[in-house]
């Protein structure tokens, strides 16, 4: 709902200047009281301001960006994945970055058979590796990569929102998206997607750009 | 301004059934069409759905998510930047993934005297000359950075919305944030800043979690 320039006025005025009367807000825009009326059921409806008899109008601090933490925690992880990049864990770094290349990702996930999830390897633990003149053909990526359990994860069902914070609470560039499942009493996690920064800016630019009411609820 | 749930009901209804009568709402929801009123009132000053004399209500198009627009769009790239991280042009590539690392970036900018913007070089660039085999002691910045004018800019007054495109429409993981400049009657620019996808997913997880109205309007 985006407010008229005279909504946004008075919102204003309220903001600075409340507890304020009708009056006292007509006269400091120069209309009548009357002429307020309906930007004022606007301003109360939408919860931007309230009224309280005898005293006047008040701002309540809800403002449109509350609006916001409400449609977009509806989006999950699912909605904005990527497909996984995998290795196995006795791949060599080399190959490991020729993957990098060749699929144009930031982050390989080194797994075990079945797809379970053994590490996380990012180009910044490569390039680490590389300049210590270490020699990617004879090093196993499963040397430089992040082990389990260190690896913060994230599954398909959980709100973007709170992924997203865990991506940049830990500063990592992705999380690994796991399905958690059981092998001989153990529980492990299947690596189904790939959650990037790139895929969070995205839908940032996508909801900013209106686009997100239809794709994502 | 979160809708309640009944007024969430009504304007499911009117998207899959509108046009309405008001009637036929109220029959729908079992409630009279009295109680109705005040959501209805809510909805349609929301712009969320509009009244037709003698046809009934219909669904706008215009959904929460346009308000995000008009939120977002007041939000500009200086309100979120990070500090630039610059090397000279002539630097070696060895010395600039140091700095890369000394101060945790992932993108270093090269940059003439005068902090005029030169080149940008990301850890893809090294990694890509690194696995070459190269020496990256004796190998300058200049050779593998991207040069001007290849270099997608922003500015501290763009809004942060059409910064974030141009990182997804260019794939790029940062943008220098600059302010151009002559010299010599060639137009140059200064580099003042960074704008990274770490900066977007931020605001993304402050924006979500309701703390936008405070920090950035």
């Amino acid at each position: 709902m985006p407010l008229t320039p005279r909504q946004e006025k008075i919102s204003d005025i309220v903001r600075a200047s409340g507890p304020i009367t009708g009056e006292q807000i007509a006269e400091r825009l120069n209309v009548t009281r009357a002429a307020l009326r309906p930007d004022l059921a606007v301003l109360v409806m939408s919860g931007l301001i309230e009224a309280r008899p005898k005293v006047g109008y008040y701002y309540t601090g809800k403002d449109a960006f509350s609006l916001i933490t409400d449609q977009v925690s509806l989006i999950k992880v699912r909605d904005i994945q990527s497909v996984p990049v995998v290795v196995s864990c006795n791949t060599s770094a080399y190959d490991a970055v020729v993957t990098m290349f060749l699929e144009d990702v930031g982050t390989v996930f080194a797994v075990e058979p079945g797809g379970i999830l053994a590490g996380v390897i990012s180009r910044k633990d490569v390039l680490k590796i590389a300049i210590g003149g270490n020699d990617l053909h004879k090093m196993p990526v499963k040397v430089l990569m992040t082990p389990m359990p260190k690896i913060v994860v994230t599954t398909p069902d959980e709100p973007v929102l709170a992924a997203a914070k865990k991506i940049i609470d830990n500063e990592v560039d992705s999380l690994p998206v796991v399905s958690a499942t059981s092998t001989l009493g153990n529980k492990v996690y299947e690596v189904v997607g790939r959650l990037t920064k790139t895929n969070v800016a995205r839908l940032f630019v996508e909801l900013g750009e209106g686009k997100g009411g239809n794709n994502y609820s």
